[in-house]
């Protein structure tokens, strides 16, 4: 057996990941004894069909590249305008041949067209929405679960539906944090710049910093490290210098639009259930390998599992 | 001028990344405006030659990869005997032809012996150090800057020359965090199974669930994208399945002994003067791009710039 570090919460839980982390292997790495607290995995293992929600065709792209399919869920409920533009787009080909510019280390993967605003820059919608400034919304109307845990950002953080948000309720609104594999909407210098046609994921440490200054629009479910393991572009802001360094597009397409046939089937553990409240207390209470039991999780070190529809 | 998001601060700040950072793109995609408050590029190119400590030679590493080296500053302060031993073991050998065995997305980049505890593992010094649990150390005799922010992690966080670190007035005891980019020492089931010879580096969120549960020993200060952009690992933990899939390591030497032409020189921000409380502040107020200032800094996302001696 390796010397090694327990097992992370898998983002992507595959019936193969699944087997792995109840193999002897990983319970000796990482799983508490038997007869301690259930770890994760035996959480999930015990989750019924009803403690995951689908993921709605309409509202997720699939990102085709050489290395693989990625699959990004947007947030309608949160970037309204924003996640409308992006299914026109993906709808009418405008990511199509596009590609991946920009991969900064321990900060973000950028992709879109990178003649952008040049006179060479691929055409869009005529009559594309003018997307507003989609930086927050009003916390009425979510079915915010707040953790009991501060984390200093934000007077609460919790979870609406499996997203990451924020809230300030003196304020009355709320926000998606950006934690590593959300995804954002490039802007430029005028906060109202962006428009869903450049889009960038977290791949390192939760820069928080950005919260509240830029549109978050979803987050990837499957594929996120053909996004994190590229190489890092040596251009300024971790922009590529060369064209042929960039990783191409080859193809987003709306799931809906995707032959149910090869049409990836996601679901996200939901995040108002017993089922969850049992997950999340399986990563704050640790035994086991651990010797010292945080006691605690944090938002960003906590994004519902998600696994194939089975 | 690409649609963007602000630069991050860089860990590596080599001449060129500093001309970069000033040049007029990355002014207008992130930089305040003039008059504004000073950038984190405005106080770097303020800082004086004593705001910089030297990193010594006989503490830290040169390890050799095809895609180039890198370089880990191990924290003698924090572990003195696992970096005792892990230089011991450099000046041995022991790394020389070992390999990168596990990359896990969003968590670790793992190096060492593939074969580990197993009849073929390679042979260490026979008077190696049994080394003890080193997850924490005294606070006192350290110069811990506390910051005025709190995580929820541990009572306080703050730097030690440089160093991230966590600590607790109460037990009066501190210890390194795990922040991305920091190295630790992996072990097994048993605490004090480490002894240096396997070690990770953290290549996404801060795990600081990690914290107080393992020895951390270092950090990478150069060269940490040829660790954080590997392919991921298939394997359970994201371990390799085939071993021609693992990055050889050619050569692992301690500075000391590379030769003085060849030999990196860096230099790390100091954590302990007024440059460094304005480098803060040019990360906790922000203006230019940024429409909502954050009013505060990040443990994990505040690690002082590293830059090669001028």
């Amino acid at each position: 057996m390796h010397k090694t570090l327990p097992a992370l919460a898998t983002r992507l839980v595959s019936s193969l990941a699944a087997a792995l982390l109840l193999s002897p292997s990983a319970q000796a790495a990482g799983q508490p004894d038997p007869g301690k607290r259930p770890s994760s995995a035996d959480v999930l293992a015990a989750a019924q069909p009803g403690d995951w929600r689908e993921v709605k065709a309409e509202d997720a792209l699939l990102m085709e590249l050489a290395s693989g399919p990625v699959v990004i869920e947007l947030a309608r409920e949160f970037a309204p305008v924003h996640a409308s533009n992006i299914v026109r787009l993906a709808r009418g080909g405008y990511f199509d041949g596009l590609a991946i510019i920009r991969v900064q280390d321990n900060y973000v993967t950028q992709w879109g067209d990178a003649d952008d605003e040049a006179p060479t820059a691929r055409a869009k919608p005529a009559d594309l929405a003018k997307a507003p400034v989609e930086f927050s919304r009003a916390l009425k109307g979510l079915d915010f679960r707040a953790l009991p845990e501060r984390d200093g950002w934000a007077p609460q953080v919790g979870f609406v539906q499996g997203w990451p948000v924020a809230a300030d309720p003196k304020k009355g609104h709320a926000w998606l944090t950006h934690c590593n594999s959300m995804v954002g909407a490039a802007r430029g210098n005028e906060p109202d710049s962006s428009d869903g046609s450049g889009l960038y994921t977290v791949i390192g440490h939760a820069p928080r910093a950005l919260d509240l200054n830029i549109t978050s629009v979803g987050r990837v479910l499957q594929g996120m490290e053909r996004l994190s393991a590229l190489p890092r572009g040596a251009g300024a802001l971790g922009f590529y210098e060369k064209a042929e360094q960039r990783t191409p597009i080859q193809r987003v397409r709306v799931l809906a639009d995707v032959p149910e046939a090869e049409r990836p089937k996601l679901q996200v553990l939901r995040t108002d259930t017993a089922t969850w409240k049992r997950w999340l207390d399986s990563r704050r209470y640790r035994s086991g390998w651990f010797v010292h039991s945080p006691d605690r999780v944090e938002l960003c070190s906590a994004l519902p599992p998600v696994r194939p529809a089975p």
